[in-house]
């Protein structure tokens, strides 16, 4: 009997390294022959699967695929596409079966946060209820770091390492300018619900004084007395006061500070303008000279400063889901767990999915300090390894070369599916 | 006689790369002790020589003078503070002058911009005046890349190559999830009056739809309609539109776009930035879900992505400046002269304070294509050799290695003087 073939899928926010999962697990599926046919991934995510939209990943050069590993967004097209439960939608999981009977897909790996471990559960689940026999394991990514059981989730370090270094630039730049010019700076990063990223803003801070003076995380309601006390004694005491902002952050009152109204496909509010609102806060009370910086994708795009242990983890866990897949597992992430601090280690493991599904790991209270607005050395000491090491893309003509994929559609067999 | 020493300050705001030039003018300034003594630093610029706060750059380690050359921000510190006119406060350069007599200083070089190169060159005037021999020479400086005569301006470069990088990978970040999210990104990138930052982002696009698809120009005032009309275009043609918008954007009435006070979708006030104004302006017209990124003070602090020509040029600049004290020259700032577009080549020269101070160099028309939204190929042919090198910085635990001087005040010789 012919092995089954696999899809891959990239899913919700992309991030500097989903490619390198991509890569780690097309690589690794191509050395099982004789367990896995072909790879084929799914354009645009879990879309291209229900719209019969696949890519025969051997299509493209192995450069290309090798050249993954340094490109970020999503290769092969992700999408912010939830499906329902099963009670409420099962023509979609039926359509998603249809498919891969068509294709002799056996294998299901889904890349992506919370909610896609939650549908790759799901996918399992129907799997066994239709009879048809499919192996489903996820691929963890999110820079939210939200993920359960795993140490930290691909996509993090390199985000949180772009923070850090680039709050770290600002800071230096505000405070050589402070005496006559700007004496505070907000730099807006994500994490809506989680405060991992703007935590990770606190590693640029080496010395006593150190920009950032301040963390704004969504973990902690904003007392906006507290933080304006806070902010004019850093002014007074270093000349400056940089601040890192979630966009998650929240009032007394648990609503938005940036909340525009507006909610993405999952039901999310659309988030976005925390730092304008911060600094006006700032410069109505106290009359400080403000500047603020939104990142915004920059931040989850920026592979030119990845960080080369989330490079290698990412692509460590790609290559894992396969060989979960191969050893006969089901239904369960890779994940990966920490063994030592400093230096920092780590060895892969796996979680059930079924357990994974829609929990939010967020920052907690310990790694908070006691006034808020910092990070504890406790934290400290978490995030340190995870943005160590450079892992800088080829250049060419002074931009980086970063890989367009062919994304070539092989033939459909089945009727037209609207999504 | 021994020789006299020098004055050197940075002006006006920082850039990832003039502390190179800093490098250059100390390291050079070194190798001439028979005609320069000593240099002192201005501590924050002109304000340091006012109020006699000078730092004697022996006392900083080789290393750290030699680690300037890889640490953005003003190492010395910087002031926005413009002297006036000489006959308005002659006071000041009087104060100038007598801080100069009490160190024994015969050269001032002073690191900045137009308005810096104009302060310079009255400085040179007014030692004429009072009969105290004082070497002036500009040393440019500005992301804006807004001097006449020099082919570039020491800090565009970088910053430019952040913009162009930063804006390839936002755009295949939006491109990879556009089916489903995001269909519009606007980057806001820094250019009061001058586009050339702005420009410097249609790098990104290397070929036939690449992002950014719109560039806004502050030498070209929005035509509301003609633009969405463009975004609309963009979006049914690829999926998406990527636009690169410069703060100083104007509307037909000539008023700054980010001062326009509008409102979001929600009635609330749009608190500054011209991103959020293009993003809400588009979602109005044509309903698309946007995102925006502000970068702000990251752009021209992200030494960690610095262009190698922009940071030979900065230290070539510095050590040109004091080999043209050394040859006797005198109100007087050395310029990049290009002798060949690709492979780009340059050699040093000079040009006059005189005829440099107070001139903004806009972006000419023949570098805009004609539709006001791009820029044309003779455009891209000067700007592409400005970004191209990689230059990083030393890494120690995931942070880039950036110096932090000692800068201890020599002791004053003269009463306090107000600034």
């Amino acid at each position: 009997m012919a092995p089954k073939n696999a899809f891959y899928a990239q899913s919700g926010g992309v991030t500097p390294v989903i490619n390198a999962s991509a890569c780690g697990v097309i690589q690794t599926a191509q050395k099982y022959p004789e367990k896995i046919g072909k790879v084929f991934a799914g354009k645009n995510g879990i879309i291209g699967a229900l719209r019969e939209e696949l890519v025969d990943v051997s299509t493209e050069s192995d450069e290309d695929i090798e050249g993954l590993k340094s490109t970020p967004s999503g290769a092969f097209g992700s999408c912010r596409y939830k499906l329902k439960g099963l009670e409420d939608n099962k023509a979609e999981y039926e359509r998603l079966i249809e498919v891969f009977k068509a294709h002799d897909i056996g294998y299901f790996f889904y890349n992506g946060g919370g909610d896609s471990q939650d549908t790759a559960n799901k996918v399992s689940q129907i799997g066994e209820k239709l009879g048809y026999p499919l192996t489903c394991i996820g691929v963890p990514k999110t820079i939210d770091n939200d993920l359960p059981f795993t140490d930290c989730c691909p996509g993090f370090g390199s985000v949180a390492k772009y923070v850090a270094v680039s709050m770290k630039e600002a800071g230096l730049d505000v405070e050589s300018m402070c005496e006559s010019s700007t004496k505070v700076f907000v730099l807006e990063v994500m994490g809506r619900h989680a405060g991992w990223i703007a935590a990770a803003g606190a590693l640029a801070a080496e010395n006593e004084g150190d920009a950032p003076h301040i963390i704004l995380f969504p973990e902690v309601k904003l007392d906006k007395e507290k933080f304006l006390v806070r902010v004019e004694e850093c002014v007074k005491k270093y000349g400056y006061c940089c601040i890192v902002a979630s966009e998650g952050l929240q009032d007394q009152d648990g609503k938005f500070l940036a909340d525009a109204g507006t909610k993405d496909a999952f039901g999310h509010a659309q988030l976005g303008g925390v730092a304008p609102v911060i600094a006006n806060m700032v410069k109505d009370a106290l009359g400080y000279k403000y500047h603020w910086a939104v990142s915004d994708y920059l931040q989850r795009a920026a592979r030119h400063i990845g960080s080369a242990t989330d490079v290698e983890q990412a692509y460590a866990l790609g290559k894992a889901a396969v060989e979960l897949a191969v050893e006969g597992k089901n239904a369960v992430m890779p994940i990966i767990v920490r063994t030592n601090d400093e230096p920092y280690q780590w060895e892969l493991g796996h979680a059930n999915l079924s357990e994974v599904a829609n929990v939010e790991k967020m920052v907690p209270a310990d790694y908070i300090s006691e006034d808020g607005f910092g990070i504890t050395e406790k934290c400290r000491k978490y995030l340190q390894p995870l943005i160590e090491g450079e892992d800088y893309p080829a250049y060419e003509k002074g931009l980086p070369k970063y890989v367009r994929l062919k994304k070539q559609l092989i033939d459909k067999k089945l009727p037209k599916f609207d999504v």
